[in-house]
């Protein structure tokens, strides 16, 4: 495809492109780039805000070029420092390991598995040396890391640094010379360090890479980043009806935002039905619904996705339960061989205010589980994502269970 | 000896021993003591500055501990930040290691040779791996470094400091680790690196080192620290005339501090010279006399330090020329051959205003070097050590080689 073209598709929905011109100039003189993106494996479930990243190194293979997959092994010995308050806890090899492998074959579900190079940052990093480190520590200084805005805030609360969190940008930025990247794709929040990378390539006398910052995605609280330990989260893996009632869950203010990260309709439908929704006719619900429908069939194909969508209707549909409810996050130590007592979780969600109260409720008929009745004060629930528990007509949970 | 008494000794003219008891308690329990000192071989000469912390070594060794003289051949390829306001340039592999040589030559005219250990820090340092690094590096925090003083200073001054410039106090931490170090030794200027080390040992599972801190002397300018760089220094290696003049061009606040602490005099000795001193009954000069035949006799013997005694008398003491002159420090660049011809050495130092003027004071008979009449216009002076030019009756510098 011709190169300004080539450019005008990549950055679609990208923040920002640093720099556009010399993006357009490697394509034309290179034809193909070898596009970075490095994972830091410290958790291993992908879900739909990093396919916001996958999806666009998705569209670069579209055009022929080549994606590295980097799995940052080496550097997950340490937990990318960005964005945190605290120190993370190192993670043991092994640990490293099983989530390194269930990440790519998660991340292979939205990359092109011929068309994606998959390799571990180990294999450079650690054969270097201290005077390696100090080689590359020299092409740094001290005021440059503290400028970064997490390093900035936890320096002044007073929350400690570890000198090894300083590291972390240099080990991703050595990464990058390893590999003469030509391009580096990152959220937001990895701006910073994409842009020592190009600093350092730069020391080390390679032309620095080209960086792409995709917009970050907000989770289905709406509020912030989509993540796994804030448990607004929507897997990849997850089953068809889970992430189907996930999306559903999300604020009205993000349908047109999954929609354009996270579906691959065009933009001209995708502004017909904004346009449909601001004028009131297209209801939130439907919105929703073919949003929810649409990123399901992606990830699991299209009956699945009408089962989801047919699955949801029953339950939530029949005007009975608001859109509406309040979540309660379970503890996963609360749970015991994947199962939680009836009587237990009404007193937990609050919705009974002592065991004698739940027993009562459930004999008198008032208690629902995903719209069923329950019957038996004796239930042991198995939990397998996300239900709805119902007291009476006007009181309603949502039960998720924590990450 | 017995161990109250070792310490007793030990504490004489140190500023700081962290901690005493615990000094006492390891000399009872492991009789014999590993004590460390570092050094950067980024200058080859030792000079009385450095003296200081030797003849604390040496004591250690009369009292049967075990002296290590740690050479940083590794860390001297950043070269110890400490109190530096600019990043240092780092040295080649043959400028250290014949520097390493002739310090070690050098160190060995005050330590014992037989009871000094030498090893050098490339020994372990140079085959840590990243990993083991970033190790080192998660037990310190950033907030930690940026305390010490000259860190806080270059922070808040905006001069650059080099990541790799963090690196150093863990480096030197680590060696005593590597050692497993029951004492280190240091000038004041060292204190922060010598507390990391007892940090990082504890963290590594080690019992922290004792560190002794002795106080800086102040050069020949009686103003800042010995350093070879500010030209205000007496190297231990420099010909006995020389290192006797230099001790004589000290200001008299410094003739008991150089006593205490260059000296074997015992301090009551010392006590009484000081008391006459400022009841008037001893002269600065006849004091400083004492002192620098003192020191000479040290590194050169008794009949040399008689020697330069004389000849310093026969030169500068026959009234003709006064106690304080001005110094001019000469610029090695401008020497040929260990030579400088008279009229541009007369331009230079501003005694003469150009070179006839020059040559019409030479023929006028008004010019003298080291006390004899110059003749001849066409002289080249050889110049070794230090000398004084005069110029009339009145006119007089002191001409020192720039290091």
């Amino acid at each position: 495809m011709d190169p300004q073209k080539q450019v005008e598709l990549i950055r679609k929905n990208t923040v920002e492109v640093i720099r556009e011109e010399e993006l357009l100039e490697r394509i034309k003189t290179r034809g193909s780039l070898k596009v970075k993106y490095g994972v830091d494996p410290t958790s291993p479930d992908i879900h739909l805000g990093h396919s916001v990243v996958l999806r666009k190194l998705r569209c670069f293979q579209e055009l022929g070029h080549k994606v590295i997959l980097l799995i940052g092994d080496f550097t997950a010995r340490i937990g990318d420092p960005s964005g945190r308050v605290k120190m993370r806890r190192p993670l043991s090899p092994e640990e490293i390991e099983a989530n390194a492998k269930t990440y790519r074959e998660q991340a292979l579900k939205i990359l092109h598995p011929q068309k994606t190079e998959v390799l571990f940052n180990s294999k450079w990093l650690s054969s270097l040396h201290f005077s390696d480190v100090l080689e590359l520590a020299s092409h740094c200084t001290v005021a440059r890391m503290l400028e970064r805005d997490d390093f900035t805030q936890r320096y002044q609360s007073e929350y400690p640094i570890g000198l090894h969190e300083f590291l972390y940008p240099l080990m991703q930025a050595y990464d990058s010379v390893a590999l003469r990247s030509d391009v580096e794709l990152g959220g937001t929040d990895q701006k910073f360090n994409l842009l020592v990378a190009r600093q350092i390539q730069r020391s080390y006398g390679q032309p620095p890479q080209i960086i792409i910052t995709m917009p970050m995605l907000e989770g289905t609280d709406g509020r912030q980043k989509m993540s796994k330990s804030l448990g607004n989260y929507i897997g990849i893996n997850e089953p068809p009806d889970q992430m189907y009632g996930k999306v559903m869950s999300i604020p009205d203010e993000l349908i047109f935002k999954y929609f354009r990260l996270l579906t691959s309709l065009d933009e001209r439908e995708i502004h017909l039905k904004e346009r449909a929704f601001k004028e009131g006719k297209l209801h939130p619900k439907e919105a929703k619904g073919q949003l929810a429908k649409e990123i399901v069939r992606l990830y699991w194909g299209k009956t699945l996705a009408e089962k989801a969508e047919e699955r949801f209707e029953a339950i939530f549909s029949k005007g009975e339960i608001p859109e509406k409810i309040p979540c309660y996050f379970l503890d996963p130590a609360k749970i015991k061989d994947g199962k939680i007592w009836v009587v237990r979780l009404l007193q937990l969600t609050g919705l009974a205010q002592s065991g004698s109260e739940a027993r009562r409720l459930i004999l008198q008929g008032g208690v629902r589980w995903d719209g069923e009745r329950v019957r038996d004060v004796n239930l042991e629930i198995p939990l397998e994502g996300e239900h709805i528990l119902q007291v009476g007509k006007r009181k309603f949970v949502r039960i998720v269970k924590k990450a």
